[in-house]
């Protein structure tokens, strides 16, 4: 059993339950799950979501089955187990504002020093092994050293904090008062990139995943660069638009918040290929009848043999939380592998495959089929997979 | 340097001579050439073209720079030292039968095996170590036995024997007279498939690298098929269309021909995803304007997390006979590497990375990104490339 | 009111009789269908479809809402009202030969000449207005001449006569002997093309539509063309691919349906532009998984001033039999407005903007835009619409 | 002869000086330019550019020559008649500020009122008939009021005018004073918008044809709408980006140019569709290595028949500045065309085919292709076209 918290309970969080739950209930193939093709220690049916917390008052007090039902495509049956599990008020610091949405947070009335205390104790009743953040993009600056951490501990000041890292704190303090505890940060806030939470988490017994969860134009840029570069291809500049129609986009509207996406993204390009290609990629805009389907678009110009130039147009459309939602099924369980392997800070072979940001602050982005294959072989060295199962993959792939 | 003789003077050996001339001449960076930035055993500069064949009496016994001249874009300045570089009359045995090309062979006058015999005693001069097929695509049926092939080299029977089997003979008969040899297969005729051929080749001292130059729109797809492995992302469908204007195009308006491509292109679907899911991926058609610069067109639907759906389109323009020049540059170096460390049949960590369809015929399709990194591993293990050497790589990508 | 009678019970059938119901109930939005927004003398509510032919022996005798559940997603919700209409045995003649199906048809037991009064028999009672011709894609030739025509109904000979052409002229009979009639071709066969169906069809009191109903990517392509005449843009080439899953695609992979569907297609690039641009427009393949909804994909490379070159891609996923029964909601239409104004023979300004070859044999494609002006013309000059009604359309393009 | 001045000396005024000498020497077909198959009472080859103004220091002073030998691409010859052309000081009032240009106007030492009149005293000598306004993208609000056009003549304050503004005015003047002449807006500013403008060009015996030249992805989506609308189906939401290396791409990262960009591209969904379909078109980025070659990509997402759902994909490369030089060599000869025939103000019929954001302002946008016949029809009605002529265009097209 793998106890789980949600922080954040928008489009992701919904998709996150209800897929699980279906999943469980054998109605769904787990697709889009990475590795559901192996046999970890942990399946997915042994993920339990006992809590989600979010500031949104139209869902704060109401279940799981309640929101879902209000966000997902009538077409898709929302189990009824989800009537159990309860949304609860979070912290909110400002996270949503700016949004059509109605926020209140705890630290509203209690200030952040008891709202955090107040999380800790509310968490000692549900004993989660994962806390999981995926709410809303919002800005923020990382705190860099533990000093700042200390003095904000202490003096329970709010200024200049952002959710994220209070909910990251937080999850420190219920590692070292209650339980072992991984925090994946699905959002691109700096948390596994801020080298002052990793040293926290490594004294705190507790690790962190994150930043950004890949989700949809980015991985396959990454891949295509590498492509690119394992024929050395000279890429003469790249263009990737997307935009859609969920929170999600709406927030990066906000410029600020366009701006930290931004950061995440492109660092791609000079890490895969060596060298800073000319490129625009950025979250492009908001239009609501997308909904959660983003429409992608890329062009990629590049130099072949002997002088010539080729030309690449990508256009997909992408379930956008779906493709999150699939991916935080495996860093849960990859969460409790790391718990029971003693294993604190941050891991660089989990996030460079699931994040746009992979921590720690000095890692380099790879394209995601490597990043890919040495998550499988850090695996084997935790013993977590073996290599004999057949597991439909030539064997070449796995003689790391 | 590395002496270097064409079979089948197109584009592609039109390119790669006028491409390698201009990397010598320090006029163009050898972009498109995979392993450019490794320090190999042989650089570029090495590879010397001492002649080359074909059966198109227009282009017989002319240099290759009249050629060139011919055949290429006219804002391409073909180098003056191609003037000393001829093209002699080779083995037709059919080959461009039903193509508006006035073709006579050797074998015409002298019988298969007289022409076999003479095409050594040329060769005998020329002292090549790289024997490079690029005909125009052919149909033909693999020997299968070594019976078979020792039978056909005793009666000079040319009944059903393809162009590309003899030169795959004559080249066999050459390393066992006069020098060990590579023969790089570049169309889709099996030769490296050919299990009677390896096993042939192992006893001559020579070593074979095939089939069927991966240049375009497959190699993208493998790895994009990789992708949505990667993630258990479960594909639907996916539609693969290729349309050109060159030769090799033309000759597959030839239905045995098309049949050809069809089968080495579509045995990736089932060997990088573990499932064999429906699949149209065949060249579509000739439309004579495009020249050499193909149009791809891919779409691909697949089933994500929650049972929801995604599409991805591909389009692209790419420059077949560059693409594939491209990788012959490094498919001779690497011959070359071959016959030094004495390695003889075929070698699949080259074929799996340069090619469509690579031999042996058990060994199934990777994606090219992995198939990149187990190059790269068997060129350390022959310490040919040194991990020490600062390719601008994430060592995390090179600690196979 | 106005009856119809369908001929080929497929997707097209089913789509056509589910949406008119649908409309009917006010359940549906009349998207699609291109007139809805006028006032014409005839309701889409009016449209009465009275009985289905067919030869697929799973079908036959059953009703509509049978065939229609079987065929349509399990969403589309089938109206009630469907249970009563019946599919009878209609016209085999081979068009169905190669097709996975088990057909039979009324010929089969009666020999053409009987089955032919057969059907005006039924029809005397059905007194159908429009006679609708939607069978699969098959092959044949016009008859070009009056004296073929004549002799085949005197002889009764069932020798190389399509089925659609016999139907075409069970219509004509019908007309003689009991009603006048519109018979719509929505398929490749040349009817309206048929100088001597059209001039028969003359002297029989009848009106014939046709032929090749304008569906998916030529109508866009038509348009495209259309704007780059506008433009004086110097079309260099275009390719049009396209690939469906459903029974039409599947016929098409029988090389001399595809012929014939070609000949329709292509005609368009000579008329619009003026020049025959190189082309290569064809249904592409079959392949299942894509059902209904085909996938098409188009390049067009073009010069503009100053002599540089533009590219254009276009993608798209079209659902083919909505496509095709939105149209022909009109047609019906335009068929009664035709007979109410005793127009025999053919109407070139209705084929011109519905049908993907629009006879007469000799006239001319222009682009659909164009032929959407011109159709409009037509029905102010028979005062089935007015001008003085909003349409929402500016002003400018009602003054013809 | 028509006598031609250019303002603003960017990549349009180059293409369009190179692209009309070319084709006054015969190495060029006039693709590109729409009206260039009709026989118009004016040829290409009557054109005549007798100056341009510029306020970029790096070009003032310099021969068109020395101008279009720097911007344009080396493999194009620029005719060495161009030396003879030369480019003069213009017109500033801050239309280039943000941009990493020095630019001085005349007006910084003359005054607005002094820099006016220097200016119709150098176009007494000059004697344009057509004075075309194609400086790079510029923010600012129309004048309105007569008044305030007489308040700015009177008082010569440059306060809130824009360059384009103070041109527009120039003409006026010099048409009062010298000749009549046509002043052509091809960029966003309001001029042919402008009601005031207008009725003074009106009352000055000038004509003013704009605003803002139809060049790429929005004359393409009119079409594609109207194409939609034609069938009735539901456009649910459009997208639109695009993205270029130009200086008027740069300069709409500077965020006022871009919002009046916006504007004028936007306004078409309403007019062609009917109804406001969710739309999201705009300029969206500047990526240097594209130059004047920008990328478009949109999607386009319908309801068709029985409630089914349609997409549309179209990715684009066009080079922009060519685009709407082709466009300029007709509207300079229909400018000459209506002093002419004494037709003064602006001409709807004209704007509505040629320009994003047709004047007068109470126009409404219609599609591309209806305006390309209503064009010719304006023209055939002022003897400027016959029909006789044969312009391969079917006679259904042209009997309006």
């Amino acid at each position: 059993m793998i106890r789980v918290i949600i922080l954040g309970h928008g489009m992701v969080a919904n998709h996150l339950a209800v897929g699980i739950e279906r999943i469980k209930q054998g109605e769904l193939e787990p697709y889009g799950v990475p590795l559901a093709e192996y046999k970890l220690p942990y399946s997915i049916e042994d993920i339990d979501i006992v809590a989600s917390y979010d500031v949104d008052q139209s869902i704060v007090g109401k279940s799981i089955y309640y929101a879902a039902k209000k966000a997902l495509d009538s077409n898709i049956d929302i189990p009824r187990t989800l009537r159990d599990v309860y949304i609860r008020e979070g912290i909110h610091l400002g996270s949503l504002e700016g949004m059509p949405i109605e926020a209140v947070g705890i630290e509203d009335k209690l200030g952040l020093n008891d709202a955090l205390n107040a999380l800790v104790d509310e968490w000692r009743e549900y004993k989660p092994d994962i806390i999981l953040n995926i709410i809303t993009t919002e800005d923020g600056s990382p705190f860099n050293t533990l000093a700042k951490i200390k003095y904000t501990l202490e003096n329970g000041t709010s200024n200049g904090i952002s959710a994220s890292q209070a909910y990251a704190l937080a999850a420190a303090l219920y590692a070292r008062q209650v339980n072992p505890v991984a925090f994946i940060n699905g959002i691109p806030m700096a948390i596994a990139n801020d080298d002052a939470i990793v040293r926290f988490y490594e004294e705190s017994g507790a690790v962190v995943f994150g930043d950004d969860g890949a989700t949809g134009a980015t991985p396959i840029t990454a891949d295509i660069l590498e492509h690119m570069h394992n024929r050395n291809r000279h890429v003469k500049f790249i263009v990737q638009f997307n935009i859609g129609g969920n929170n999600d986009f709406l927030a990066l509207t906000i410029p600020e918040k366009n701006k930290m996406k931004e950061k995440t993204k492109s660092s791609i390009v000079q890490d895969i290929l060596g060298y800073d290609a000319p490129h625009y990629i950025k979250p492009t805009g908001y239009l609501e009848p997308l909904g959660d389907k983003k429409f992608i678009s890329m062009l990629l110009e590049y130099k072949t043999f002997n002088g010539l130039t080729d030309e690449l147009y990508i256009a997909g459309r992408i379930n956008d939380s779906p493709a999150m939602a699939g991916g935080l099924v495996d860093l849960i369980r990859l969460g409790k592998i790391a718990i029971d392997n003693d294993i604190w800070g941050t891991v660089y072979e989990v996030n460079a495959f699931f994040m746009k940001k992979p921590g720690p602050s000095s890692a380099k982005s790879v394209s995601k089929i490597v990043a890919y294959y040495n998550l499988l072989k850090w695996l084997r060295a935790l013993n977590a997979i073996t290599i004999s199962e057949d597991i439909g993959v030539p064997i070449e792939k796995m003689d790391w």
